[in-house]
């Protein structure tokens, strides 16, 4: 269940280096390249769903929860104990760049609302 | 597993009111009362988990898993094919108001970047 043109993809397969945080047995946790807070921390399915609505299903909400889950754990470990913001993009209107479900996590300071 | 005190629980137990959008056996949608998009929904467990960071343990990820499903479902309901863009807040870093676990369905316009 990967795609072979996925970046995501091809980070979950080793082929691609990314500076690895958490991982389970379906999720995968890495810092984010271009970090919008001093902790940016990106949580994936290893299975590739192109978004969110594409996660459909049990197998689908599943992994969703298992990313959560996942991105809690991260967020634990890294000490972000003053809180932090989860996001998930979908589609232009959501600014999803990467066509492979992720979850951001971000914190390390005091996150603003409106959330973009 | 409800809180008294809470006022998202009493809104699942009815007694204060909610636009509601969207339901299934263990989460409700209902519109934000301060939206910061043309669609802003809020999707919660019914069973109350104080934040993210709360939902531990399998039912905690089956909980949050089924909040984004329903997410997924409530924005294509309300049209949202342009995209739309989910946030969950833990704690005053993540700017956290209510605390019971809440996703924000935010959708209608162009979302920014950084998200906050």
């Amino acid at each position: 269940m990967t795609n072979p043109d996925c970046i995501f993809c091809r980070i979950v397969a080793g082929e691609i280096p990314a500076q690895i945080v958490g991982r389970t047995e379906h999720a995968l946790a890495f810092r984010d390249l271009t970090p919008q807070a001093p902790t940016h921390v990106l949580v994936i399915p290893t299975r590739h769903y192109a978004s969110a609505a594409e996660a459909t299903g049990d197998d689908g909400a599943a992994a969703m929860g298992e990313v959560m889950r996942l991105g809690v754990q991260v967020a634990e470990e890294l000490g972000l104990d003053g809180g932090y913001r989860f996001v998930v993009n979908t589609g232009p209107d959501g600014g999803q760049s990467v066509h492979h479900l992720h979850l951001h996590l971000l914190g390390g300071r005091r996150m603003k609302w409106p959330p973009g």
